[in-house]
């Protein structure tokens, strides 16, 4: 074990996503991370146990951030997991992602000096555990001067994710990052992956807090500092720390890859190659599978005849027949029933801006 | 008003099929003729109040004959039409419909001496009540010496139905009837409804007791012998008549278009537009309409987006959200959840069997 390896990481899962695009599973109330999707357990356990133990990465026990209306589900699944959080702190409003990793960096360097910040979504599926551990250990020695990205190794042109270009190597199997590239056309997306130096941004990040900190400070000065503000004058309560509402409504709200990965020079990418999975939409998870000889993926008591490359999502105690279909999304969850074509997955997000607007809540 | 419509008419109401075609809105437990399909009432109580009033025909109070496992939803369709029953025939199994022609004549013949009967599934739309009682008064003299049957004037050249051939006039708009045909291929379909002498078969029967039973013991003896001994043997209890169990299993299970209309000479046909409809299946039920500009036909709370000419039929308190999809069936009721194009809904009776095979409930 190399003194890199052995450096402690503090885990910051980001709980932050409404996830419309899985409705009606996935709802404000209850939004992806705290279903089971990919496992018989919930994706905010998973990814709590993918942070804890192992034998190459020293981690800390994990803080958590999250809407503050989602308290006792984080709360819950610390304990469903059995895991004791380092803190869970709760954001009055959602800021994005800049303004998380400011808050992560700042927690951290006072709460655990000297060590690395690992943040990482509450609903991603990385089937490979012990893979992804090793990433964390090969990228910590380079994280001590740059951010590092863990960079997914492409398994199709998907021109709905983020590319990153990988440059020279900084260490074994880390490399400087040559440019990030927002979502690009199809076409430019089967180039990227031919070339073989692209990998997608799986939008987990490893970094020393003073680095972070630096950066931000940097190019969105004004997002450090108010979010700075808003933890200085948190309450805490137990594990919770509830920041400061009016001084965290004025922190802009900017994606981290926006606001520092792109524009900065220190950044590298740890190539991965872990199972990793962004369940984005009814057609991932469909593709996710496992998918039965005819192509189908169902969950719950479902009757398929005759139907083809199918998804039945159904809750407990439902029971969905299906005849003579293909390509179709189907899905039971409460009151609600959805279904639509699986090309038509990504517009998922109109239908439930509609049905909001009828029901006369904020979407 | 002549002597023919004044007579008076035993209106006997079959209420005998399964309705698996409609499941899972129609159940073994709760067939289509109790449920709201084509008003905001059940057909069956729809039946009752075409055969009730009126001014052309003296209706007597109506008979039911139904499954012994409905007695009480039978009994509760009278109450809610505030319709008190002649009687209420209960079958311990079922036998299709020469017993209950064979029962209902025998049965009449006896309460009201004199009296015609009018033999009519309990789950078919008429739409114009007037039209429908029209035919019956027209038919009565007729129906002295012929078994009368409406024929309904085909809208389309639908396969799915059998066809009666008129012949000569018998009493103004009552025809004898040359042949009745089974139900033809598309082509000869088409041949049937371009000659303009052809009418779907109705299944609705305008008969005197004497000439049906004369008719039954010309060709099936057998089920007149057997029907009458479950009849004679039966046990009453208030209105309802609990056929022998015995006797009535041990009569033959034909339909009374193949026992006697198809053999007999005697039998007249009463051509009629009267928005007859027979929904036997969930693309009948679209058809019925009504649908809206793009051709949707939506009951319960439905969301449909770039959607066309599809059928959502959502129980109470289910919210139905469907997107890009045309042609598509989507039905919701209690815990059961039904998927499939139009174009398959007559291929639902292999669904219903697979899943009753899959409770190990016999089909």
């Amino acid at each position: 074990m190399d003194a890199s390896a052995a450096c402690a990481v503090v885990p910051v899962i980001m709980s932050g996503g409404s996830g419309t695009r899985l409705w009606p599973l996935s709802t404000v109330d209850r939004p992806k991370q705290f279903h089971a999707l990919a496992s018989t357990t919930s994706m905010f356990q998973d990814t709590l146990r993918r942070v804890t133990g192992g034998e190459i990465v020293r981690f800390m026990p994990p803080v958590a951030v999250s809407s503050s209306r989602h308290a006792g589900l984080v709360s819950d699944e610390f304990l469903a997991a059995g895991i004791e959080p380092s803190a869970i702190v709760l954001e009055p409003v959602g800021r994005n992602t800049a303004a998380v990793a400011a808050i992560a960096a700042q927690l951290v360097e006072r709460s655990h000096p000297g060590a690395l910040v690992l943040l990482l979504p509450a609903d991603h599926v990385v089937r490979d555990t012990a893979g992804f551990q090793a990433a964390v250990a090969r990228g910590a020695e380079v994280a001590r001067t740059h951010i590092v990205t863990l960079g997914v190794k492409p398994t199709r042109a998907e021109s709905g994710y983020g590319y990153i270009q990988q440059g020279i190597e900084l260490a074994e199997g880390v490399f400087k990052v040559v440019r990030f590239a927002e979502k690009p056309k199809p076409e430019l997306a089967e180039a990227y992956v031919a070339s073989g130096d692209y990998a997608w941004n799986g939008g987990i990040f490893l970094f020393s807090p003073d680095v972070m900190l630096r950066e931000l400070r940097r190019f969105r000065p004004d997002i450090a500092a108010a979010a700075g503000a808003a933890l200085e004058t948190a309450s805490r309560d137990r594990a919770f720390i509830h920041l400061n509402e009016d001084a965290f409504a004025a922190c802009p709200a900017e994606s981290i890859d926006y606001a520092v990965m792109e524009r900065t020079e220190w950044v590298a990418v740890a190539p991965v190659d872990i199972g990793w999975a962004d369940i984005g939409s009814w057609s991932e998870l469909w593709r996710l599978g496992p998918q039965d000889l005819s192509g189908n993926v169902a969950r719950g008591d479902a009757l398929l005849l005759d139907t083809t490359n199918s998804l039945v999502w159904a809750a407990p105690g439902i029971k969905v027949a299906i005849l003579g279909v293909r390509d179709l999304i189907v899905v039971v969850q409460g009151d609600s029933v959805l279904v639509l074509p699986k090309g038509r997955a990504q517009d998922l997000k109109a239908v439930v801006s509609r049905l909001d607007a009828a029901d006369g809540s904020p979407a």
